[in-house]
């Protein structure tokens, strides 16, 4: 057990937080945990990012992972949905990097191809093979949005296999 | 002493926030301070949205003010610029509202119009405008970059006076 390293991964957004963590266990990966971090358009967009910042923190303390993976931010569609991804990237990214974390940013591209072997594989496919890395059925729970955090746990086994790796 | 409520006005970016408090007191309003949180590009991202986060922390528990202004960020300008504007927005934001306070924003015309009485004056007749409201002559110190924070001062100064008034 002293050799196993968790990693957490996050794929950040203003509506939903996907996050994921797993273990690194000499060769192999093991899935932990997952969920979501979700924030109302009708709250004020103080209490939005408070609330992604402090469940980043609750996570680094509770998992106290030994490395942070993050989904990098598509910035090329409208300017107004831009803005509120890169806020609520920034939030979870100040946690990360106020705990201490220099954070490893992951390009959608670079995750699809390290988990499938593509980087054009489509969502489903991405999935398919975090759930077959991981040996582990994750159901599909509406209440914990589990099927949300798929990216974010993409993320964190892009993390475990490195660079170009898979 | 017990009427006089301090203002906080911020001016974000990456390279240089600036800050500014006044303090409204009746009829008046009177300088109290200024300066920059400055980060340099060699830094990490982490390193740098930290510092401006700590900072701002920082000068709201010195100056205890009773609201918080600050400048809108222009989007208009390239993509990279523009997410790098935000995200050091952001970890401003993130300051005040992580100590409990809702953040008055302000455009930048809004801001010129209500300390010149136009939209459209140039910077450096927002910067006499805000020597002359505050009653003070603000050096430029080139050490502690008060011109940098005219911005800010004239965000706080805007605050104060209300919107749309003069």
């Amino acid at each position: 057990m002293s050799s196993e390293r968790l990693v957490l991964g996050i794929d950040p957004g203003l509506v939903k937080t996907g996050w994921g963590v797993v273990a690194s266990i000499s060769n192999s990966i093991k899935y932990i945990d997952c969920g979501v971090i979700r924030t109302a358009a009708s709250e004020s967009m103080e209490t939005r990012l408070v609330r992604i910042y402090d469940e980043v923190t609750r996570l680094i303390s509770d998992f106290k992972p030994a490395a942070v993976a993050m989904e990098d931010v598509f910035i090329n569609m409208n300017p107004k949905s831009s803005e509120k991804l890169i806020m609520a990237r920034t939030a979870a990214f100040l946690a990360v990097a106020k705990a201490g974390f220099f954070i490893d940013h992951f390009k959608p591209n670079e995750i699809k191809k390290n988990v499938t072997g593509s980087g054009h594989a489509p969502k489903e496919q991405v999935h398919i093979m975090v759930q077959k890395i991981l040996g582990a059925t994750i159901p599909n729970d509406r209440k914990t949005h589990t099927l949300d955090s798929m990216d974010a746990l993409a993320a964190a086994i892009c993390r475990v296999f490195g660079r170009g790796g898979g």
